[in-house]
């Protein structure tokens, strides 16, 4: 979609839940709106997006009572204040929307959490992403690097980027909103999204991207909302394997599943945010058993984050729970950087192209 | 420095410490190395280069003994190492050899803290940056936004980046090394550096960069070592007055003090690291005050850091004191994004103007 067209259907979403109080305060009525209720018990999986969304639960907010009278109120500001971002094309960022319902008397915010759920009901209630309010997240973008060309509107015009060419050896840095990038082309033949920028540096450095033409993307930790967006527009776009490559403990299989299906608290933007198609590459607890790999002992709270996972509807698969009693079995875990023991080169050699092609991606 | 120029450099020195033990085992002495005493008892202040150095005090590490041995082995295997990367032409994490280090038998190390500490001792000894032994951080650099122009080798070739014409409007993302970077050309008055993600974009958004010629660089909270090391090379290379903008709390000065003097535990790169001529343009404790700024309570360990901060050689000057006790009798803090209560504009258009004019910036 393009800025313009998201522009609009922003704008006119808006206006739809403010001419509806209009007209219900009109026909004598209290204004009111209703939300799906947000909590675990209203998520419901998607057979045909393949992801985890809000169920049929509604709550209605009704002006009846102060309370409820003020969050519309808070409401009824933010949709003023994002109407006129739209109208002078300005943008900004949650944490600056929140410092400027200082000036909004009883409409302002009493915390951030309080803004930004409050920005989320609206992106429930009118299936425009907070991207759509020109609201903009605190945190950056990760890089990616590779075969892959990019358009992007820039306050000094429209910039065409090639991901290898045109970067230096850090790579593109992904702004934080990319849903006025566009994806120009791209010659590779799948994508690795990795957690740690050692092993990112480690894949630019061996050329893997040239040799196997493969797009690098370094996931930066949990990765931010602009990363999980482009990712899952890559994959929608271009239909390429995307392919999670993180250390081998359970928090880094938090980062896979986050890519994967995304957050409940983000459980509405599922569908823009979430790529059913990615796959965890490693590293695997069998990894640590197959290369004996240089590992550190399970701590408490790992062993309860894997018990945890057991349970979790996201890792509920054969493959998972193998893996993960695997580990529990082992009592161990290691980081993927943790492949340098066997050689700089083994990562890229021999590990990647051995689990790829067991993948079936080369 | 060239690339060539460091790399020979790096080998020249490092031979240089395995000769002398070759020599000394030849002439029948026991091998041994001697180092800076590295505790904040051994820090002086140096006039000249006016940033914090290692004093006169050495201890001797003498093979005589099998701690002393072991560690005189394992430099000697690191020596080895990087002499092989230096043939080779490749780099690793600091991460990656420390895993490496599991083939060296005997020389293999506990923890990583032990191999970043040795390679701090060879950087001590030989006067070579660890760049130079083309070893990396694992942390990313951070983003740069203005008028300038870089050269960066990269596996694909040198390229020529203008870091507004050329980069996404997430600016130039700074490589992990930035001693290969030429600094080409400029067209800038002075260089905002940024604590936070937010402020920087604001003033991308806003065009600050444009209207006042400035360079804009984000932070992304305590600045990775290329980071520092680009501030230093640009304070240097082109005399640009470096100013430090972030968050108006005792944590945030050290921010700037790290950029400003550095750190007592890479003491010995001061003069690569640190930047002397940074100054701190705010947020400043009279900022709180005098724009009315939304605030928060100082916590107990708040006012603990602000305390410790009186009694720091880095903050004794009457500029800093004066700030300090203002904070502590106000017994508030501030975000760099709390200007937004007045207005998207308020920081561009108002403060930033007359901040930088009281300094004599603008």
């Amino acid at each position: 979609m393009s800025k313009e067209e998201l522009d609009a259907r922003s704008m006119k979403a808006l206006m739809t839940i403010a001419s509806a109080w209009y007209d219900q305060m009109k026909a004598g009525d209290i204004p009111s709106i209703s939300l799906p209720t947000r909590t675990k018990y209203n998520i419901e999986y998607d057979d045909a997006s393949e992801v985890w969304k809000y169920g049929d639960k509604e709550s209605l907010r009704t002006a009846a009572t102060a309370k409820s009278a003020t969050h519309l109120l808070k409401m009824a500001y933010v949709i003023g204040f994002v109407k006129q971002q739209l109208i002078e094309n300005r943008s900004s960022t949650l944490r600056e929307m929140y410092y400027i319902s200082e000036g909004w008397k009883r409409a302002k915010f009493g915390a951030q959490d309080e803004s930004n759920f409050l920005v989320e009901d609206l992106e429930i209630i009118s299936d425009v992403p907070r991207e759509g309010f020109h609201l903009r997240p605190e945190e950056n973008g990760a890089s990616i690097y590779g075969p892959m060309r990019i358009r992007e509107p820039t306050r000094r015009g429209l910039k065409m980027i090639h991901c290898q060419d045109d970067v230096g050896s850090a790579g593109y840095s992904i702004p934080n909103n990319v849903e006025n990038l566009e994806l120009v082309d791209h010659d590779a033949k799948f994508v690795i999204a990795m957690e740690t920028g050692g092993m990112y540096d480690r894949l630019i450095e061996n050329g893997f991207d040239e040799e196997h033409n493969a797009i690098l993307l370094h996931l930066k930790g949990q990765p931010a909302r602009s990363t999980r967006r482009l990712l899952n527009r890559i994959s929608q776009t271009w239909n390429l394997p995307i392919l999670v490559f993180t250390d081998g403990d359970p928090w880094s299989y938090r980062i896979y599943a986050s890519v994967a299906y995304g957050a409940i608290k983000s459980a509405h933007m599922s569908e823009l945010l979430a790529t059913p198609k990615a796959q965890f590459l490693g590293l695997q607890p069998s990894d640590i058993r197959d290369y004996n790999l240089p590992s550190d002992k399970l701590s408490d709270k790992d062993v309860e984050a894997l018990n945890a996972e057991l349970t979790d509807p996201r890792f509920a698969t054969d493959y998972w729970k193998k893996q993960i009693n695997l580990q529990l079995e082992l009592g161990l875990k290691s980081e993927q950087q943790a492949f340098a023991a066997r050689g700089l080169d083994f990562v890229t050699k021999k590990y990647l192209p051995a689990r790829l092609s067991e993948m079936g991606v080369i």
